[in-house]
């Protein structure tokens, strides 16, 4: 498996062990990860740490020209507030573990040239499938519903 | 004014007398604000918290019924990640104080179902032209420029 959505699927289990919700996503630049996060709303009661949020703050202030040779994995389809982030920064690519449990906004994304990869990884669905069925009331929050 | 749209600005203000770009925003429930926030990219070194996100993460976790019931006031036309946030979250309603300086995503919440008004206050206008003639800089770096 490609080593970049590994680490994903590590931040995603570190947010598992932490007691939140199991989304990780790493943001890589030429070969290095330049950010990694997961999901913060119970561990912080954050609104906006998505995963990929999360990656994105620890990545930082980088110059535009870093951000748009930049491929963004998560291990969850990007919801419209990250997907919108990803537009934000002028991400190219985007690697997505899976889009089994939840579809984020890809149509959006695709619409604006991201080029959207799908891989609909074993891991990443079992985490989510486990996760959504014992707390539905989080996951439900986490997407607005 | 809108008393709102005069809190947003005083939260714009607010960034501003911190050192950091002067973008507010309010999120409004049944009359009352239950989160404000202004632009902490340079007070916090942050790359999601824009005005709005910063409102949104000042709200907190509100239940989904309240969010879908919110009117959101903004200084600025909203990017596309503060767009994207207000999707997730199925805010109705968007009063923007201006999109002179910079048009968001306008366009994208429209075209779901948002309301949006857009005043375009001369403080707000005023407030956006001075600091990007003074920092050109670090407002293209705040839109991925």
């Amino acid at each position: 498996m490609d080593k970049f959505l590994v680490a994903a699927i590590e931040e995603a289990k570190k947010g598992l062990n932490e007691g939140g919700i199991p989304i990780g996503s790493v943001i890589v630049y030429k070969g290095k990860i330049i950010g990694r996060g997961h999901n913060k709303r119970i561990q912080n009661g954050s609104v906006v740490l998505h995963g990929e949020m999360d990656a994105f703050e620890n990545a930082g202030r980088q110059a535009a020209s870093v951000y748009k040779a930049c491929t963004l994995y998560t291990t969850l389809s990007p919801c419209s507030m990250c997907s919108g982030a990803i537009l934000l920064y002028g991400i190219p690519k985007v690697v997505i573990g899976e889009n089994k449990t939840f579809l984020g906004d890809e149509s959006l994304l695709k619409s604006r040239g991201v080029a959207v990869e799908v891989v609909n990884n074993k891991t990443c669905i079992e985490l989510m499938e486990s996760f959504i069925s014992m707390n539905p009331e989080l996951w439900n929050e986490d997407i607005g519903e």
